[in-house]
């Protein structure tokens, strides 16, 4: 008997066909599942995956941190919770996305050292450990001395320390392009572009429609026609902080704050050794900052935080906090040659926790609000979303970061 | 009678040929001012002068102070006087070249402030004012209150102050630019490529020959041949601190330092007040620091100097400094937007002094080791480099930087 071989699009019903507006690692992970799922999805991004610096997610700026303990806060107990139930995914999620893309993502599992600069910085940490400690996070308490013993770079000043030997950290653009490559092997049709508006109906009887901004792809139609409006069953806005620009038929994208970050990429000049082991956060004066060091010797140190809206400008300020409080923490961070400098805007929801799944507007679901834990988040977004496309609903687990949670009029 | 105009290269004797090897500033002033004397110029340098960001020369890096006044060094005085020389020129020089240029080079004629930090910078400012008054120098010593009069984003510790009213600037890429037209348009030839060796004799019984580097650029020859070695009957090796690396008869060129400055263009944001209004030079805690304003908003904030040989990273030290102390001088510095970073090679001679004029090789000249002076001095250079090509001696007052005061075995 002969095997004839489908092409995914044509195994499934025509009415499931879904549309990703957005090409960072959220948007990307959604796709990719979805389409594992036996959905058929096109994404729609503007900047190609190959050339991240010149991209605008967030995911290529973004250093990689897998970190829910070391990102653990008073109050966000069950994001928290969330991020470790993603982390405990990721092992997993790696070795299943390296096969399937056949991209290293750099993946480090060498944990992450936090540390306090002064008398301040180690009483927050020291909350910080209790409360990792109440929610069961295996944490270790260390000194100045056990700090710098496993850091030799470190500042003698350095006050005291937590490890957690399970907060990890990948590559997100080694990630980005391994899910854009899983996607394309898995049948994700990818356009280059920008979507305006999601329209109801959509075009040909479609329940929705998506609008490229004109000029549109030529040719991307799979019946070789010029498409302006592509036709979709589900529409997944995955968008960042750009999603609330993309008009919808009614208003349920909550208005998403932009949260700048400035950090920049760095290297240990040829033939020395890594500046740190493994990922080294620290509070300096209270303020964050971190060293996250790759393979090649390439190493992250970043980031500001600041409330300005869409601007992405790179400034003096920004800059100079990052370095001040990064040279404080590891002196050596001055012999570093930079090797590029980045801005990103973090897309962050009126309460902080991402929005996911359906939203009011039949077949229409965000994947958006991430904030600061996107790369974390990738595998649990990747689940979830798959779920809510097939069978419409979130799995329970994810109900808290429900889509519809917010009303707006 | 009718006139008919002949093309510069035509009106002179073939043994007129001139070689300018290096592209700077240097080397296109030498080039412009040898092709209004009759000299039959060719210019090699491998970076397009349209595309200053990617060039290598010192000069595209350069902020263009203008400012023998406050650099004025004890024990330098015959060098400053030089400067002050090539200073009272720049009117005329500016006026010639924009016209022959048809390029509005942002010559800019407010003045320097320079001011100290603390009050050991105020007492070697104390000393630099001493010294300019020796030298007949007209500059005026400023209060704390006098200095934020005139320039009222200064920090409001800042001790006290120098006025040079003289002491002005330029936009080095525009130079550059204007002095590529200008040459052009003077019938100066330009070839896009490395210089590897200056050799004696040179070709077809030249006195000397400029062998390229391979491959070399096709059809380069007026002839239409493709020709590895240009004949010439003199050549300038003005390649700034690279110019030791070409392969000259006899070793007549000495080891030239390059001296690394690492520093950023940044802007005000769109719609505020410059952030300066004059040149600004600081002395913080002993560290030199500037802030050079241009009419479109631009702020140039440099610099560092480093012994380090012929290393351009840009390092997280170097890029620190600059901004640490930028920070102490000019608080608003940090609202600054960075627009790019930037690291350059002085040209350091051994005794810190230029190189012109012949050398004990017969046709071969040196327009090299301007250190930190370049662009101020090229107007005197270009006068004393043509001078030497047509004459084959340097004029009186540029005796001191004679190229051939030092030997080499």
């Amino acid at each position: 008997m002969r095997t004839i071989e489908v092409p995914p699009h044509e195994q499934i019903r025509p009415t499931n066909t879904v549309v990703v507006i957005g090409g960072g690692v959220i948007g990307r992970v959604t796709a990719w599942r979805a389409a594992q799922r036996g959905l058929a999805v096109t994404l729609v991004e503007p900047d190609p995956v190959t050339e991240p610096s010149g991209a605008r997610a967030s995911s290529t700026v973004a250093a990689g941190m897998l970190t829910p303990a070391t990102e653990a806060v008073f109050g966000e107990e069950e994001l928290m919770e969330f991020g470790v139930r993603s982390a405990r995914l990721y092992d997993d999620f790696v070795t299943e996305l390296q096969e399937a893309g056949g991209v290293d993502v750099g993946h480090r599992r060498t944990g992450t050292l936090l540390v306090a600069f002064d008398r301040d910085d180690l009483a927050v940490l020291t909350d910080l450990h209790t409360l990792q400690q109440r929610l069961g996070i295996a944490t270790e308490r260390l000194t100045s001395r056990e700090c710098r013993r496993l850091e030799p770079t470190l500042a003698p000043g350095v006050r005291g320390g937590v490890l957690a030997p399970e907060d990890h950290s990948v590559d997100p653009r080694r990630l980005l392009l391994a899910l854009a490559r899983a996607g394309e092997r898995a049948g994700v049709r990818e356009i280059t572009g920008h979507a305006e508006e999601v329209t109801s109906p959509g075009p040909d009887g479609a329940r929705l429609g998506v609008r490229l901004a004109d000029p549109p792809p030529p040719s991307t139609d799979a019946s070789g026609a010029v498409s302006f409006i592509l036709p979709a069953d589900q529409v997944v806005l995955a968008a960042g902080c750009w999603g609330d620009r993309v008009k919808v038929p009614e208003p349920v994208v909550p208005p998403l704050r932009p949260v700048k970050g400035q950090l920049l990429r760095a290297r240990v000049p040829a033939g020395e050794h890594p500046l740190v082991n493994r990922t080294v956060r620290g509070l300096v004066r209270g303020f964050p900052v971190y060293l996250v060091p790759r393979a090649d010797g390439e190493v992250i140190v970043g980031a500001t935080q600041e409330e300005l809206g869409h601007d992405t400008s790179l400034t003096v300020g920004g800059l100079w906090q990052v370095l001040r409080d990064a040279r404080e923490l590891v002196p050596g961070v001055s012999e570093l040659e930079i090797t590029e400098t980045c801005v990103g805007l973090r897309p962050g929801s009126p309460d902080n926790e991402p929005l996911l799944g359906p939203t009011r507007v039949p077949g229409l679901h965000l994947a958006a609000g991430h904030f600061r834990h996107g790369v974390l988040l990738a595998p649990v977004t990747g689940e979830v979303m798959a779920e809510a496309l097939v069978t419409g609903a979130l799995p329970p687990y994810a109900r808290r970061f429900a889509a519809d949670r917010w009303t707006w009029e």
